[in-house]
């Protein structure tokens, strides 16, 4: 997969979740939840005979089937899990194979790269189908000229207190109440779980650093003209030790009008860096807001909790504090609607 | 080349400067102003027979030859000089094939990999040196862990308001100016002319985004409890519409104690991005400041100054103008003595 966003992508996706699904197979059921292409079957060689919804309420009626030679005709196989350090698991090796023989085009997220494997290569030469490694970015690349304010969509950036707050669900969320709504809302991918849900884009923290900015204006400018609306998923936060210049480079590149800043309720430090205190709400919007301006103004419209380790009653007290400390309306996307938050984002 | 410093690296350098020394040979100019190697020849087929002060008189006395052939005992070529575009001019080939036979190493930065030219592969094999592409980051390079500040010496990042302003120039006149008063002074290169220069180190615009903070930690672990201070090059500026990313990275990865802004008088709009102006100089203080906060305080405790284009009375108000903008002292290093803006960086 490049970031060529091409209208003959697949239609009909066979997402691959043996043995982890729903729990441990975040990419298979963000697919499920947000793609725009239809999920026809779910491997997983625990659960054949099942639905996707008998096992989680909020996912789609789709058949589980224990192996491809029981799934219906589709476009592509996608794997939708990843084992730890992102290897290629042999037990998967008889589905991706009889994929190819049926014509279809596999994409994955691995670090392990299916174009590299040399059965897989040989095989998707044979019979004219594409291995679609996400995590590879395509070769073109380049510095950004500067030039993402210049497409007719408004740009909406989710940005971050950390890491892990929720800045992909939180665009995909806005993009599906903003499309309930009429209008022509996009989404714009830059990590792999929000890659493989688009179909198209460019693993930006796998970018060569020059090029991060020049990664994400070449989404915009690509999408840019034909939406009203594009929701860019940000990345890291501006203050991680580690993550920062990835983060940067998605504020200036994406050259957002809008900001929507992602917190959970109560961390306290960055995650997995807990000697480094994640500071007070309000310094993020100052600190995305003095960065974003010397090259493109953008502004902290609203706000997204996630309070999905709260009870009802106390999550809305928490969007209601969250919203004080940002001056800006506030919700928990996940678990209450996005109206107020979205009329923000409109306005701006 | 890797990010190793080594203690055997090249102690005689012959630097290779074809028909461009020395007014288009930034490269081969830096490394005999400032490399801690000798540089025992300069290959010019131009002008053999002369010194390099010969052309400039801030240059050594060392000989021109017109080819490896002429050149004294050595233990590596450095290639001094690039093209447009960065590939490897074949009327080099000769000399680089001589240096290997020679046992010299191979030190090149080019965008074309000596180590991916199979005759110089083999050659190289064959007689054991190595060619150290400076381009290439090293396999082994990972996410920041967020230690830099745990290291003995004290570290201090050059940032800018624009790219190509004199960073790296000016850090190596502070590790010259420090080393003279007998503070033990080390540089930490970020850039390709720097990492020549220094025999070593990460090219950080070329390394994968999600290592930009990381690569530059690795560097200040491996040097920062063997030097009282650390002057680590800064790259680009943190307003920069392509390049922030890289400068943010920098940033948080060095977390330095004292910051030096570098400036070009008269600069006003970011180079080769005219319609983004250069904010005033007190926005990028707070700025620097601000974004460094949450992961290491950093105070910008003076400035540098490019004047090149003025007379030394025009230099001396625009210098005196700009330390007042800072509220801090101020100089030109290439033109003026280094002493109040070194007593700053070291009473901080």
């Amino acid at each position: 997969m490049t970031a060529a966003r091409t209208d003959d992508g697949p239609d009909r996706v066979v997402v691959l979740a043996h043995e982890k699904f729903p729990d441990r197979a975040k990419t298979a059921t963000g697919v499920l939840k947000y793609a725009d292409y239809d999920v026809v079957a779910v491997l997983d060689r625990d659960n054949p005979g099942t639905t996707a919804r008998d096992h989680r309420a909020d996912l789609p009626d789709v058949p589980i089937v224990a192996s491809m030679d029981d799934a219906p005709d589709a476009d592509a196989l996608l794997v939708g899990i990843a084992p730890i350090g992102g290897g290629f698991d042999e037990s998967w090796r008889e589905d991706v194979r009889t994929a190819i023989e049926r014509g279809c085009d596999v994409i994955a997220g691995l670090h392990y790269f299916l174009s590299d494997d040399e059965e897989f290569a040989r095989l998707a030469a044979d019979h004219g189908v594409d291995l679609n490694d996400v995590r590879k970015p395509h070769e073109d690349l380049s510095v950004a000229q500067g030039t993402s304010a210049d497409v007719d969509a408004d740009v909406v950036l989710t940005v971050g207190t950390d890491c892990s707050v929720g800045k992909m669900t939180v665009s995909l969320e806005l993009v599906e109440a903003a499309r309930e709504r009429g209008i022509d809302a996009g989404f714009v991918p830059t990590g792999q779980t929000g890659i493989m849900i688009a179909g198209w884009g460019n693993p930006i923290d796998r970018v060569v650093s020059d090029f991060t900015a020049g990664a994400v204006e070449e989404m915009i400018l690509e999408m840019g003209d034909d939406y009203d609306v594009l929701f860019v998923e940000g990345q890291g936060s501006i203050t991680h030790p580690a993550y920062s210049a990835v983060t940067c480079g998605i504020l200036h590149g994406a050259m957002a009008d809008s900001l929507v800043l992602c917190h959970v309720e109560g961390r306290e430090a960055i995650h997995g860096y807990e000697s480094f205190d994640i500071p007070p709400v309000s310094e993020y919007v100052d600190l995305y807001e003095s960065l974003s301006a010397p090259v493109h103004e953008s502004k902290v419209v609203a706000g997204a909790l996630n309070t999905s380790h709260l009870d009802d009653a106390d999550a809305r007290d928490a969007v209601d504090a969250y919203a004080d400390e940002l001056d800006a309306p506030a919700t928990d996307l996940v678990r209450f609607d996005a109206d107020e938050v979205l009329d923000a984002i409109l306005e701006d």
